[in-house]
């Protein structure tokens, strides 16, 4: 017997960066956990099946939140006033710090957990902190969750404070010891991946080391790339050798040349770089809000998406201040409209289309078929319920996406499926 | 008998804006509908008068919103991919147009009334549209609201459309017939604020007999400045004598020589335009959101409040996407740290104590004493409760303020007093 779900409302979402399909008051199909087809009348021989009615609701898949900082979640909305650097060290490190303590850590991303799974999103790649045995338990309420995610221990052996810095092997040892503790939790939704934090904090050593851990366990690779200028310069100070700063990565191997791999920002990538990304299918999160958080930059993500590049969202807590990916969809919008007016008129502002689409398809890809409602995408779908939002105005389908994206939160998060399973 | 108040929660106000006021679990006492004091111990001669405890909340002055169009309310969120001239061709004349019905007029302000009263706004200054009665609904339903605006019948007499254009004579005769309207209708919170659209709606021949009636009626003045380059283009057109864009609301005598002034914008304001508002005491209103969606730009904000220029918020609902103040300081600071990173170093970017600032005294002054817990001030006061932001951290007060600064909507909104009236 298959295991069929049907959804009944307006369905919305990408194929393309381009456009948007629609289907109003359509039927949106689920067999065993996948996309089976988007119908406008339900065909014969689905008649029989039981079908959950969402009226006017709007149907959208769900969102996958390519960086994120669990234990950041602490000081969401707080700190603002510092650069990369200084907010590492000052906001950043301490916090991370505290996670040492299971018994913090444990209460701590419960609570993430919690809100992440009311929100818009489905999907995430997510950052722990060094301790191997709290970023079990952030796996665990993960998991408990029924978001699917891929979650990293997260590697530091230099250039920060004594009580955040592990020693060299004693990293690489966590990080295998790590990997088999995974592999005996037997997780059904909840994913390692290899999480050297970014290079100022690993030495050339660690990251040898951590690239043998990849191999043997073929594990994907996250971290942070080109994000601010003096970062950009420490790290050329740091690895002389290196052409630009995701050469430092490529040298040793994690730059996407072997596993999947995805890096934050992306603000101020160098042609070469943005051109070894791209032969590398190096994936980029564009996060949009912690680069005017951190005063950072714009990056030239309609750049990006115009040539072709893999690009995500994210909302990056706690550079960011929220985990509502709407939100990051109305910063990418409005900071591509500063680019366009203050910087670089060669590329016009991003539209509506394609910030949706790096939220849903363009970062879901990193999880597969994930993103979209196409035959064969796996089934995350959000149902949207958008009539606290009331206007007298007659609305499109359309337009009312575009108001999602700056005014929704989880109030409007109905229901959720995440592989075809409900957990909202 | 004095009518005494008595709240008690963590006060937390800003007298300049360099610095927050924080009395933690203080009394906050409103005698006759102004601020009395703030006190750590009540007094012993208070020890009568019942107070309300909010136990951990927050309690802030009440904000005040210096821009907002109500008839824009409708279609907040969506229509962004425009700049200003277009987007107000296609989007707003259009919406604006339907206000000629009173019937509509009617649902959509009671719409509008309702959730800025749930707000943190305790002040506003709003535009409606051409339409008397229309405009006439809207100030009944903000009357009913509690809170204290200052509302305008909009003036249009060139480049609309026909469905949204008076005739010059139509137009002023019109406003004093609203006027007569507004005197019979004795609001207590509601005043009249004469408001030309902005220069490219308007022709001299209007301007000028629009001096008449604010000369006769002795009433404010709200239009738009220096927003979008193409706009500042065509009103060097449009008025050749004019040395500058406020030189030409000068040339009328509507640029504050006369009466308290507010001029939204201003991103793009010249040096004489700068000094003339500064002579005239003009205010600013800050809009940076709405600079973000129109891709005008931002405005040296640092640099007004820096100079000694009286400096607001505003939401600009529908150029802003929200009524919610909260979000317009985070985009004011946000688009400071661009600003700074992007264009002029010279500007540090915004603290969370100058965003504040502006959204409680800054804006607040043009009201008279409000905006501030200082004694004889209006006792405009909101109370905060932050607890759905749960976190594992220990926060101090200010912390929790600057995270609703990013985070907070109507949901923390607990109780809203206005001119010492309890209205939720």
């Amino acid at each position: 017997m298959d295991d069929i779900k049907i959804l009944k409302g307006n369905i919305i979402y990408t194929k393309t960066k381009d456009e948007f399909e629609i289907c109003e008051h359509g039927y949106l199909v689920c067999k065993d956990g996948k996309v089976e087809g988007i119908y406008q009348t339900l065909p014969f021989r689905l008649g029989g099946e039981p079908i959950e009615d969402h009226g006017d609701c709007l149907i959208i898949p769900g969102m996958t939140d390519l960086h994120i900082h669990a234990p950041q979640y602490t000081f969401r909305g707080t700190g603002m006033d510092l650069e990369l650097l200084e907010w590492l060290e000052t906001n950043t490190f301490p916090e991370e710090a505290k996670y040492k303590d299971v018994l913090y850590a444990n209460e701590a991303y419960a609570k993430f957990a919690k809100n992440l799974k009311h929100s818009s999103t489905t999907r995430a790649c997510v950052f722990g902190t060094i301790h191997r045995r709290s970023t079990l338990v952030l796996m665990d309420h993960l998991e408990r969750s029924g978001l699917v995610t891929m979650v990293g221990k997260v590697n530091m052996d230099r250039n920060s404070p004594d009580e955040l810095r592990e020693g060299t092997q004693e990293s690489a040892e966590e990080t295998v010891e790590w990997m088999k503790d995974v592999q005996h939790k037997k997780y059904k939704n909840t994913l390692p991946i290899l999480t050297p934090r970014f290079i100022p904090s690993c030495t050339d050593e660690l990251l040898d080391m951590l690239k043998m851990v990849q191999m043997r366990y073929q594990i994907p690779v996250q971290s942070h790339l080109s994000e601010n200028l003096s970062e950009i310069e420490w790290v050329k100070e740091l690895c002389p050798y290196a052409e630009f700063y995701g050469d430092a990565y490529d040298h040793f191997g994690l730059f996407g040349a072997d596993a999947p791999t995805v890096m934050a920002h992306c603000v101020y990538s160098t042609e070469e770089e943005i051109q070894r990304m791209k032969e590398n299918g190096v994936y980029v999160v564009h996060c949009p809000e912690s680069n005017e958080n951190l005063s950072s930059g714009i990056a030239p993500v309609k750049r990006y998406l115009e040539e072709g590049l893999s690009v995500g969202l994210g909302s990056d807590v706690a550079g960011g201040s929220t985990e509502n990916l709407f939100r990051a969809m109305a910063h990418a919008i409005q900071m591509s409209k500063m680019r366009w007016r203050l910087v670089d008129q060669k590329y016009p502002a991003l539209k509506s289309e394609e910030a949706f689409y790096m939220a849903t398809k363009g970062g879901g890809s990193f999880f597969g078929k994930v993103g979209s409602f196409e035959e064969g995408y796996e089934f995350d779908a959000v149902v949207l319920d958008d009539s606290r939002l009331e206007s007298s105005r007659q609305m499109s389908v359309k337009d009312r996406l575009e108001r999602m994206i700056y005014l929704a939160d989880e109030r409007e998060v109905k229901a959720k499926y995440v592989r075809g399973n409900k957990i909202i």
